[in-house]
């Protein structure tokens, strides 16, 4: 619904699949208004052809236009979809009070020593870290003007796990295992990510703590410890277009039980609209969580070897991209923090 | 959102897949509010734990009643979304001033010799079909107080076929096949349906013209013919949860092209918000459409052996069965048509 | 095992779908040993690398070369899986006494006009067509120098239907519908393959007749019917990395039953080792041949509409490819029919 | 090919999956004939019916006999793959002199306390432990009359780790997080298991170690540590029918490097046929071990945080189940161990 009163967008980098999911998001936005939508290689198509799901929407009939400042000006907010490193380049030439939520990596990192280590070449600086349901976080957020939107995975990992830390339950070493949907690896045509070679399959990459995201979560749980976290992160690619189920393992500190880990839980996210704490014995599902912008997470003590064992599932592309993302450009704008973002995934 | 104005729904066999489609949809709807939820053995269990996916959403917390018509009176729509068979007993006993809306079989058959050709038993009589782009249907609806909403497999193939032969241009001899996702087999527990067996797996069932929903089609199809149409249905399952990809073949009358195939399609669509007449050379894909109330349909001739061919594809839990019935309940709600309905699929 | 006996093949094309399946299958042969393996853009690649399947086999040790006559030559069995219209300059620079069975389309079509229709260039010639259990075929490829193994759609349609034809049940007319795993389409790398697209997702390609095996099909069912066989054809891509579900569609001549139409399947593969006729009521799954060179076969009459309803499912890479391959190898080869290729199918 | 010489074999349980894996195999086993195939509620029906992979087999002609003691004797070699509990009551009324292979849990275990606490119940004892590969198994296993073929989660673990913590490379404290195809939980219908939930979902369960393969683990890690080794074990349920991909992770000892895990995998399995040390830099992925007894490892260390994480892919029918069942049978039988056994998976 396009009002007086509509807050224009633009979102850059909107043929990939965080660029797609969140053009539906706002096909649905009471406040929000998609004006521009840019592209790199698919600059002149149009967007229905790029994105078929949005065929059926007005905004399958606007054309892509190329990525550039000058484009992207103008709008009350802009989104950042782009391919790791170019965020900083464009975002330096947007006007100061413009809201820009980066869905990339450029300013997640405060350390740039640790940027170095884990991406190469100079850091960019950092945003306030866009993930409102960390302890201390969300103020941080309401009415910026440059927003860092959280990776996937760390979003997965840090709200089942933040809290735990931050209740001083759990040692500060953790290991991390999580599965993702292979949307996760993106929309450039690679032959290890066709169709006939990922179903069927489960196999791990980035093995060893290689993988960037580790480098986000020891951030998080760090700043939630109040001590630096290790994370050892082993990520597996599963059979699936979308979805994370992050596992989380780490040693209980002395005399902790499954119902101080729930208890933690429920008491850190009984306000949060976004996150469940699920039911004692259930166990999240990515199922459910697909297409909504809500994390499902579980906590469970296993006393025999004195560990935890927590878990949650989201949507990649939802709370772990485009839904996190709107939910910190509503906040950045002021919006109803839940405007636009769907509580109920697609399920079966 | 709960105002003094919200029409107030129930959902009767709200533990299936159908039925948590529906529940999803109505979850965001801007003017109904779902009061009652009814299930059979799933009765007494919180919606959130029978339908994970609603655990986020304050529905999560109902908790699922018995199915009996004193529950579901007092509601301003009632939807049955329960076996085949079993609504007919129920909707009598609700006032004749209740929107009901079924998305079960019972009522969609004019003629009672074909329902018992197909279905057995005895007819219990038809109300009218809740297909509004057919010609003609969509004023049948508006203010009804009692619907039959369509099959999924009769919507995916009346989208594409009816306007073709309501323009004269195909033989009235149609070849359909259709691929369905599993969720249209139900959610009652069977070793053939189990994940191990479906995956990896295309089979064909029903075979010979004897699944029920060709019955649907040739009274659909014959209604926009002004002929007797003549199906040969074959349907396939395929290795996905949700969505139908439907081909209908038939012979071109003489002198039809492709061209006057597509003008057709353009022509009965134009002014349809569900319906997507997709671009020349673009074909459909059941993943553009999951979660939407979309159908997306596409119509090509092949000059060499004198025939067309028509696709489709839409959500058979969307459009092809709880999309359907909220657009429908709209309707006779007198509701905008497209009250909380996505026009956008979940892609990828 | 090799042994002083041991004939020597050479694959071309080891680094494909197709050419990885027949490493398997030979792998295990008990008479032929793979002395070398070609490739594209894999040359330098271990096999093991290229092809992870076969890590643990002592084919994964072998080294890929570059595609070259020079190299094929002096092998008893060169098999050919290479792109389209790569195979005939290859094979007329080879021995006239090799055997060299052709996994591409080049030489299967007898007549140049539907060649250049079809796929355009000019018509290399055509070779013996390596679908044994055609009416007649089998001698034709009994101690063959040269054969063209057919493609998948095409073997899956002819089993299901030829015979049929032949007995003259049907009319001459036939619509087809057949849905493929993505290994048909290759391992290029191309964004409509990703798994995040192909997953959930069901779609028609190649529609109005253009698909290149259309003139396959109607070369062998016009042999076997003994006229002109029209055949309209629709491939689906369903989501599963192999199989192919054949659905065939045509008229019954008059006073033709399901009983006779079972009676000619069961007559025409009495003797066949890889055709199983399944029992009255059982309709093939692609899930149970995958892996196997067998295809599952069945044909229901349906008398309302006065059609018959043909349905076949092979392993694409299979029946369709690389097993049939092996199978028109050994009977050029003068080895048993069956030697090395699996009858059961890996299931679940 | 059955001679005089040929073994007969008979198969309890033959409609499920782990043993309609084993009748695959043996299928093609060039020495084993399967003489007798019996279930519980399949019993009665035709083998080809069951399992429509077998049905191109003259297996599939098989009909299902109820299991029996009297049935299962007067063979060489007879396979429980039954529910847990039922094997020993079986296996106590078969001759001494007849090979047992139990597929299921009840003689795993060599500690009765274990036992209790894992699967409750009296332990019915221990058998020779069927995991070839593991420091100092095989001459138990070779000539042996009874083997207790272990658990697919187990053998994928242990056969990654044991070798590290034999060397003494690793702190006795392991988290395991493994992902298994929906086969591993068998083939009873149960709504959780229905393809439309499972597909596109990854969930764990039995979670806070509480699965019973965490004993079986425990066991086969301490005895080749030689000190108690603890385990913490998540299960998840990948959207596949098959396949394991475990991922262990566990402190290095002090100057332990990346080089030294891997070359105390290659000393490992140097001499092992189905084992696989993937070169360095390569993951393995289930895909490559589908119907294949090969196991593919990998061991990274994760310097920065002084872990090491050790990856797995089986097949979990396969080395899990059926195949492992199938070697052991080849030690007690003196048969080559390797025979009938495919190293090649069914890739893609």
């Amino acid at each position: 619904m396009v009002t007086a009163m509509t807050l224009k967008a633009a979102v850059a980098g909107g043929s990939g699949y965080a660029g797609g999911e969140l053009l539906r998001l706002l096909a649905a936005h009471p406040e929000i208004e998609v004006a521009t939508v840019t592209g790199a290689s698919s600059a002149g198509e149009l967007l229905g052809a790029s994105q078929p799901h949005l065929a059926a929407s007005p905004l399958g009939a606007l054309e892509i236009a190329s990525t550039t400042p000058e484009l992207l000006a103008g709008h009350e907010v802009v989104f950042l979809a782009l391919p790791h490193g170019q965020s900083a380049a464009i975002a330096e030439a947007l006007p100061v009070d413009t809201v820009v939520v980066d869905l990339g990596a450029d300013f997640r990192l405060e350390d740039a020593a640790r940027w170095e280590h884990f991406y190469g070449g100079t850091h960019a600086g950092s945003w306030p870290y866009g993930l409102p349901e960390l302890p201390g976080q969300r103020p941080l957020l309401e009415g910026a003007r440059r927003i860092a939107s959280p990776g996937c995975y760390p979003t997965s990992v840090a709200l089942g796990t933040a809290p735990l830390l931050a209740a001083g339950l759990l040692e500060p070493d953790v290991v991390v295992v999580a599965a993702s949907g292979t949307s996760g690896a993106g929309r450039a045509a690679r032959t290890s990510l066709l169709g006939s070679e990922v179903m069927g399959a489960v196999s791990a990459y980035g093995v060893g703590g290689v993988h960037r995201h580790t480098a986000e979560m020891e951030q998080s749980l760090s700043g939630a410890a109040g001590v630096p976290v290790a994370v050892s992160f082993t990520p597996l690619l599963a059979p699936m277009p979308r979805g994370i189920l992050a596992t989380s393992n780490a040693r209980l500190r002395e005399g902790v039980t499954g119902a101080d880990l729930r208890a933690a839980l429920l008491d850190a996210y009984a306000a949060e609209p976004f996150v469940v704490v699920l039911p004692e014995g259930a166990q999240p599902t990515t199922a459910a969580t697909l297409g909504s912008n809500a994390a499902h997470v579980q906590a469970v003590a296993d006393p025999r070897t004195g560990r935890a064992v927590v878990t949650v599932a989201v949507d990649n592309l939802g709370k772990g991209a485009a839904g996190q993302a709107l939910q910190n450009a509503n906040l950045a704008l002021g919006l109803p923090e839940t405007a636009g973002l769907p509580l109920v995934g697609v399920a079966p």
